[in-house]
């Protein structure tokens, strides 16, 4: 393959207006930061190349699990070698390793050993922590069944206590209570953290923690009473084993309750948690890291778009003038360019309410648990938030690469299968953003009892008859107030109704359910308010031209978001038709605004080749070699005649021949 | 598994206000094709489960290429041996066969053998057409190239006449003209109809079909200067060889030119088409089929999430109330009655424009080619607009099934990787949509100049100052007005921009580029406008019961069609604030009107489980026990420790002891 840049793209480069390092430099914490980033990343890379890893789109589905299991184990043993101890040292030895390749193991330490950590006793975890963090035991977190997910009180599976063996006595009573989904459960666990219903002396105790061993240590059968296998294919996620398991009445130690919380005594006495509370942090440190995740898979998908859109050339603007770039169609820089500022805004988003958890972790530490209702709307928020429009974008992003796009080669399909999954898996997002909702509502009935609120949340204090003093320049605050304005409205207008309803004698149960679609539309503008307040703050951190471009991509967020939900704003008067019909030409200025940079602020996410696994967003943009190179890996290219041909399509065809079957066929026409 | 159907789909079907198997006959044109089909379909389906055919998914790409020429071939043998002739009944036995899996050998007679038809001469029909259909050649279509797709006038492969051999040279210059992407292409074809650059006397004559075979009839080895393949791992259809194929230097006689419009003589003189508009006509029809197509896959993935939703059980409405089927929560009805709407809208809207295009397919035979640019124009847009709002229903549906979605046991997954590619074939749908703008463009300068326009077209004639009379009745004749202005408006505006832009001496070119995304937008309403117009004159030809269900389900489309892009109506005053939140308040009402007749609604369409093919949508609404029953069936299950694990995760969780590795292992904590 050439080694030369396509000029097409090389002249991106040259054309674009501020140093995109600058931009490196801010994602990545400093030059310093920057350096080390590649050293760790280049090394794995070259490594994995050496030990002969295969193109993950070239291997079938048990290949896949095979591969990600020894590049799970090559990133845990290159962890210890090069002794990294930063987190983020490791995401980005992760990122190079297995980058949207689910791994059998990744659950091992954020879910099994993390929860049983948060949940055990001092004496459990002496006892048990040094066996999993050298991996004997190998394990992950089993909560939801075939029949239940969101609704933690229906989970149907028991843990009944017999006091006279100290033993509880796991049991899948249905169909619909066999465990499902858990990743790495199906073939690579053997042990894991159970939920079930705790039973003891005929009473029911609600969701409790169990550490279940389901595999022999040794010879890794399945114990007695235990059946376990793996769910068969998805959509993706091919190298992770998701499982089921089915408990048989087996038994396992009184000690193996986790009993940090609440405990069951010898004689079966049940001793009640203190404080439930304290059971929020994991989730929330969860969902604030998926914000990160699915940021990172809107980044590198509209990396590849971006690029290759500067390298295809199709059509001509002007007849007889030559085909052009596609990136020079406007319609294609409306749907790519609003991506790069979904990318930047959920990216910098990721970072604040990582710190936000930080902080508030601080406090709760301290016994403050007053940010905490406030932590939790925010995060599920935005987890739901950033997770739909990251999967859109992502799609988008395919659908701009034309045909190329439905290749693996592109890259895309394996992007996008690894981003869906996040509207669903730790909280669905519907689900959530109705709890984000039910935060906004606790807020207005503060507002209308005159109680104060926290700074942040004063946007729900609606002036009713505002008029928007947006103009063509597209002043920063003008625009967030428009934002604030549409925000509280909805919020306000729903809590109103939901009043209404009650009021009338409607419970609330039904009153709620009955205005669900507004509650998700209250917590959407919630959400989208705080990322167009967030991302316009880190804006106004940077200076000279990275400011400049910065701003107008910003400008383009706020812009793009106001008219994709343009009723939203102009419902109750406050965006007029003027502003309206302004803000649709200011949106197009933008997107030729940003044209000259659009490279440039792809580059700046310094995703390495590796990392893309794209033939059509490489760094050089020698898009059709690498994509013919690719097809010439094809498993059917193995044999130029395949069995397949012997076996059903020649006697298919002989079967229609209406001459004499025996005649001499002309091999050539 | 339970013969018995799931007691709440049951009570879903009693509860039913009308009688679904009226809508069923609407579809398929009576109770007595409706039987017909049902008989087809069965047949086919009990035979090839006697045959031994194994579920889609549970297949690795290779066996998938392998099992889809074994279904194609029973389906050509199935159809002989039935004698079926009808189009529909011919459909129905795919349908059975097929479903949603790209076979190789789908385009030998839809592109190969109809585009040779319709290109070759007389002569040449009468040598090659008996062959092609006794499946001697096997074909398909070759057009695309690399770097070059849409733009036809971009292919870089050439074809050129040598007059001392009297033979065409085929050749691909550079890596950009390799041919990419045909179905059927990599292994399966011997032969192909290619499109090429025409050189005759040094002179370049425009892109011509050239009959050309690619592999020995008899050993099916490529021919020599033939380089063909499968182009590798895609999204989906990995039932399709999709191929690539260069062409060195190969010569092929001159009769294999197609020559029916154009011409080369035996000293290379060149004979140009008499009538290019001639050759719209194939792709019109292939557009129109594809509505067809989209609109079922929208219909398959609706019914099997509706009747999910109304088996699973999930959370409490009122809380201690019991876990309520999600059907019941306004946010799933807010998800899915809308692509209940959308799947009967496009499946309306794709028998209407079959039924277009036969007429002005007589028409033309008639030499009356006046209403060829407004078929071209609809097919185009349709052929867009339902590939949108098809794919991006499948995604709302899969999305609406939570976790079990993501598991190919649904059917969902592969139900969008077989639509999401609508959106790029026959026509990109950006590309397409700017067609469908270029003539409403064309109809605004006609009224500009006062000349009359197609009856149709009318709604162009816009009255600016116009007010909505839309109130809480949701009139038909006002949803229908509204959309018509909408369409009107926004098309009359970029009209006058683009006069605008050319008046200030912009070229037509950067003109047309400079507002496309306005052109999109434009495209689509008046695409939208169609479909609402046409589904309620269906709607309109009902009775009885059936009728209201029907006008409720017409009422929610239109709704909500307005509702997602409320800005385009109430930009210009259109829609009062008032307006909007009655639309608001009655799309929630619409919801629990249409909640009892739901599952009806689905049950209509009279899938059999065979082609849904999916654990979550079965009739008999036994979920859990399908979705357990194809988790044993995972490849990954075969063995109970699987190699993978003594290759590379034994020796990982040993590397990480610490204690003497040699020590006996406790085989139980």
């Amino acid at each position: 393959m050439s080694t030369a840049v396509n000029p097409d793209l090389l002249q991106e480069r040259n054309r674009a207006t501020f140093d995109p390092s600058q931009l490196t430099y801010f994602l990545y914490d400093g030059a310093e930061k920057t350096k080390r980033k590649r050293y760790i990343q280049n090394l794995a890379i070259q490594e994995l190349s050496r030990m002969g890893m295969k193109q993950y789109a070239t291997l079938s589905r048990e290949e896949q699990y095979k591969q990600a299991l020894q590049k799970h184990a090559y990133y845990v043993q290159t962890q210890q070698r090069l002794g990294l101890t930063d987190p983020h040292e490791k995401e980005h030895l992760f990122q190079a390793v297995l980058p949207c390749e689910a791994s059998p193991l990744t659950l091992h330490k954020s879910a099994f050993v993390n929860t049983f950590a948060m949940l055990a006793s001092e004496e459990q975890k002496r006892k048990w922590l040094p066996l999993m963090k050298e991996f004997r035991m190998v394990g992950t977190y089993v909560q939801t069944e075939m029949g239940h997910g969101s609704f933690l009180r229906g989970l149907e599976t028991t843990a009944t206590y017999d006091p006279r063996t100290q033993e509880f006595v796991l049991h899948c009573p249905t169909i619909s209570s066999i465990k499902f989904w858990p990743g790495g459960l199906g073939k690579t666990s053997n042990s894991c953290v159970v939920m079930a219903q705790l039973i003891s002396n005929g009473q029911k105790l609600g969701m409790h923690s169990f550490l279940v061993q389901i595999r022999d240590l040794d010879t890794h059968q399945p114990l007695s009473g235990v059946t376990v296998g793996d769910i068969g294919n998805k959509f993706g996620y091919h190298g992770n084993d998701n499982g089921f398991l089915k408990l048989d009445n087996v038994r396992i130690p009184r000690e193996n309750m986790l009993m940090r919380h609440s405990q069951i005594l010898p004689d079966g006495t049940y001793v009640k948690p203190k404080n439930d509370r304290l059971m929020y942090g994991g989730m929330t440190s969860l969902r604030a890291g998926i914000v990160g995740v699915v940021s990172q898979r809107i980044s590198m998908a509209v990396t590849i778009a971006v690029r290759y859109s500067a390298v295809r050339r199709q059509s001509e603007i002007q007849p007889g003038g030559g085909e052009v770039q596609v990136l020079d169609f406007q319609t294609q820089q409306f749907r790519l360019f609003p991506q790069i500022a979904v990318a930047y805004a959920t990216t910098i988003a990721s970072r604040s309410i990582s710190d936000y958890y930080q902080r508030v972790s601080a406090q709760i530490e301290k016994g403050d648990l007053q940010e905490l209702p406030m932590l939790h709307a925010l995060s599920a928020g935005l987890k739901a938030y950033c997770g739909w429009i990251c999967m859109d974008g992502v799609e988008v992003c395919r659908l701009a690469c034309g045909g190329h796009g439905y290749s693996q080669a592109s890259g895309l399909p394996k992007i996008y299968v690894d981003t869906t999954p996040a509207c669903t898996y730790e909280g669905e997002n519907f689900v959530l953003m109705l709890q984000t909702a039910r935060y906004l509502i606790k807020c207005c009935r503060k507002v209308a009892e005159g109680e104060a609120l926290p700074e942040v949340m004063n946007f729900l204090k609606v002036n009713p008859g505002e008029k928007s003093r947006l103009d063509a320049q597209l002043f920063m605050p003008q625009l967030i107030q428009a934002y604030r304005h549409r925000a509280g409205r909805i919020a306000q207008e729903v809590s109103q109704k939901l009043q209404a309803a009650i009021s009338k004698g409607v419970n609330a149960g039904q009153a709620w359910n009955s205005n669900s679609v507004q509650l998700i539309n209250a917590g959407k503008a919630f959400s989208q308010l705080y990322l167009v307040q967030d991302f316009a703050q880190t804006v106004q951190s940077f200076g000279g031209k990275l400011r400049e471009v910065m701003e107008a991509l910003w400008r383009l967020f706020a812009v793009s978001g106001i008219l994709n939900a343009l009723g939203d704003f102009m419902l109750d008067g406050y965006i007029s038709s003027q502003q309206a019909a302004m803000l649709q030409q200011r949106l197009l200025d933008l997107l030729s605004e940003l044209r000259p940079n659009a490279v440039a602020l792809v580059d700046a996410f310094d995703f390495p080749d590796a990392v893309l696994d794209s033939a059509l967003g490489r760094w050089d943009g020698q898009v059709y070699e690498a994509l013919y190179d690719y097809s010439l890996r094809s498993k059917l290219n193995e044999k130029q005649v395949l069995d397949a041909y012997h076996k059903y399509q020649r006697p298919f065809m002989e079967s229609q021949w209406k001459q004499n079957k025996a005649a001499a066929l002309t091999s050539r026409l």
